[in-house]
């Protein structure tokens, strides 16, 4: 018997090419939707829609199955996968952008198959708003949406975004998007004016510094956890969302309470995440560990 | 009848000019024992041990009075109270310092009052690592002392700063500042290091992504309280000790639960006096809207 997907997620497939200051590595497992459905998957049945080219390792294929994500809606194309490469400062935290090929990216058009289109829990990750509204349009009364987006969109598509971000329950993005989106300087003024707007939660992202949630009456922060050694953040804001879409529907009600424990969760998988290259660590990770994890970073935040 | 002073900080008295984006004042009240002694005063009886000159303005004097603060150990000397003066960036985190005129700092030598002498909570704020010992040596077999410091005696007084670091319960000291002395990058084996000679506890402040506190078996982590609109930085760690000693010296045992309630009052001081220049707005402050933000700040950090 199939299990009915309650999660699906759409965003970029990439092949990464990322040096740190310790290493360097090429044609890695990466794009938004990679990240996101591996942190989902440790919680909820989860489908993935995007897109790859006709030289996408099969070996990925086979790695995207072991964490039974369903790839219903995962479109295999003529021409080469969406490409990315960057380099990390002394830091680790700060990136450069070396190149970008959009590749067969450029031409995507997300569909949901069938057996996506009743699923409760929806993540619009990071690509163009139009492509997230099309997305939602084909969705039939998802339960809670959540969008992600970046500096990127809000420069070049400000309308399109505005109008997701009307329809959509969550909003997603980094501290510096956020000012950039309001043009306010305060995280909470930033996310007074994004709920004004009509999401009813906004999270805004603080890389190795947490999170914090906003909603109409109450503000929730959650630090990151310690990671004793970072090798490569890539990804960590895709993990961070996944794993709490993910662990959110399996609480039944969404409320600032279940979202808070979400949160918990998608911070703990985004830092094993950031602990290896790629999926690498996440590839190892179970349950248990993941649980394990979230106990002892809940007594690191008790009063 | 007199109450017993349960907490003695020592630390710098000086005038400040400051400039930020917004404004630029002249001739303020300033320095590390003044914002710390500030924030005890509001939970226990506490002595300052200080230094200022013939141009030290009275009614700063009287300012101290008001809080209830025991003057006692404050010397006034002839010559001209220690000056500082700094510009802060467009994000108001980081500054420049303009110039630093030590005057009757230059030849401070601080002595505990006889009423000092048994005070069972020490804080040696950020003075030169001989003075710190200087105040250590005089004091009766304090239950608890913390030392706070900074780059320059990391940098021109590492010898008498490990003596110092050996002797003490609690090193309070920012992120660059604990890489600064341990060689080490990330902060956990900042904090081990520093464990490794001597402390029972390590507090690494992070300014407005707020603190950690590492011990033998534990750690904690407490964000910053959301400020709506920083003023005035300066003197927030000050505070930010100054209310954790306060606090702790009212909790009975020190142990880590208590420590950390101690760094939630700290905190909570903390944003209050960023919120205007100089003691100002610390100045109108009560305990009873002290721990109203301390109960509106643990809901935004439950999980």
């Amino acid at each position: 018997m199939e299990t009915d997907i309650n999660v699906v997620i759409v965003g970029s497939i990439g092949l990464d090419d990322i040096e740190t200051p310790f290493d360097k590595k090429k044609q890695l497992l990466g794009g938004s939707v990679s990240y996101a459905c591996a942190a989902a998957s440790f919680f909820s049945q989860t489908g993935m829609v995007g897109i790859v080219g006709d030289d996408f390792p099969a070996q990925y294929l086979d790695l995207y199955k072991n964490y039974g994500i369903n790839l219903d809606g995962l479109q295999q194309v003529e021409g080469k996968t969406f490409a990315w490469s960057g380099v990390y400062d002394a830091d680790m935290i700060n990136r450069e952008t070396i190149s970008t090929d959009l590749n067969v990216f450029e031409t995507f058009m997300p569909e949901l198959p069938a057996t996506y289109r009743k699923a409760p829990f929806l993540l619009l990750g990071n690509i163009a708003p139009e492509l997230q509204l099309h997305v939602l349009a084909e969705s039939e009364n998802p339960e809670f949406v959540i969008a992600d987006t970046m500096d990127l969109w809000i420069n070049i598509a400000r309308d399109s975004l505005m109008e997701l971000i009307g329809k959509i329950d969550m909003l997603t993005l980094n501290d510096s998007e956020a000012r950039l989106l309001t043009g306010k300087y305060h995280l909470r003024h930033c996310a007074e004016t994004i709920l004004s707007w009509g999401p009813k939660y906004v999270i805004i992202k603080k890389g190795e510094h947490g999170a914090m949630l906003f909603s109409e009456n109450s503000i929730f922060i959650i630090p990151a956890y310690p990671v004793e050694a970072v090798v490569d953040p890539t990804g960590a804001g895709d993990s961070f969302a996944g794993g709490l879409i993910g662990h959110l529907a399996t609480l039944g009600e969404v409320n600032d309470e279940n979202i808070r424990a979400a949160m918990l969760y998608g911070s703990i998988v985004a830092s094993f995440g950031v602990e290896e290259f790629s999926l690498d660590k996440l590839t190892k990770l179970d349950k248990v560990t993941i649980d394990g994890r979230c106990q002892e970073f809940k007594d690191m935040l008790t009063i």
